[in-house]
């Protein structure tokens, strides 16, 4: 018997940590759990987490841990309340953030896009998306 | 008041989609939700799932959807029940995957890290690290 239970950790690579970091705290309101100052740790939920690396510093980094790292634009998407729809488009509003695209999906859920300071592309969904794909799976 | 929940998707880049999608099935035994030929959703537990995309083909989507790709090596970390860590371990030898490193953290929990086909580095941890991390931040 071997079970994957969720996802722990997604990751997106930026050029200034610092400047993410605000960003991640400020406008998504996210606590910093760890920052080893090359990785920045944000937690989001009580399950999971979002590790920022410092691209350029991640490259030069000597650790036990394997190497990764890539260029270009990552995406994760961030499960949010349906009944937060409205105050979370208000509050990415009030800091200034450009709402890149809104999704109606099939499964009647809705998602918000925009982008982080490093051009990643970020998603705001119903939590109740990916429960009506299990249903489904599991029908 | 607004709140994050958790990580819904998380996302890889692969360079063979059909390569790619029969590792994430065979050897960690994830469900396929949707295969879109440039993109392959694998469900991970209830509430979350990986996204594989095809970076070529992604790079010519035209999509509502906001672009997003980035060329190297990723990172996702999946959650698994403290109970199956050896035969998560026995599970990945089994289907000849390098165990490329192990890890205890602080906080007593343990990884096994591997890679899938693109090199992207894949790991398998407890699923009591993060809540003892919420413990902590919320402590």
């Amino acid at each position: 018997m071997t079970t994957i239970l969720g996802v722990a950790e997604a990751v997106l690579y930026v050029s200034d940590l610092a400047r993410a970091r605000q960003f991640y705290v400020d406008v998504l309101g996210l606590a910093v759990s760890a920052d080893f100052g090359d990785a920045c740790f944000l937690q989001t939920g009580q399950h999971s987490t979002i590790i920022l690396f410092d691209l350029v510093a991640l490259e030069k980094r000597v650790s036990v841990i394997p190497a990764h790292g890539a260029h270009g634009r990552g995406h994760i998407a961030l499960a949010i309340p349906s009944a937060e729809l409205d105050v979370w488009r208000e509050r990415l509003i009030a800091h200034g953030v450009p709402i890149e695209h809104e999704q109606t999906w099939s499964q009647g859920t809705h998602s918000i896009y925009f982008r982080d300071p490093d051009d990643n592309s970020l998603e705001l969904i119903e939590a109740s998306h990916y429960p009506l794909v299990w249903q489904r799976l599991n029908a």
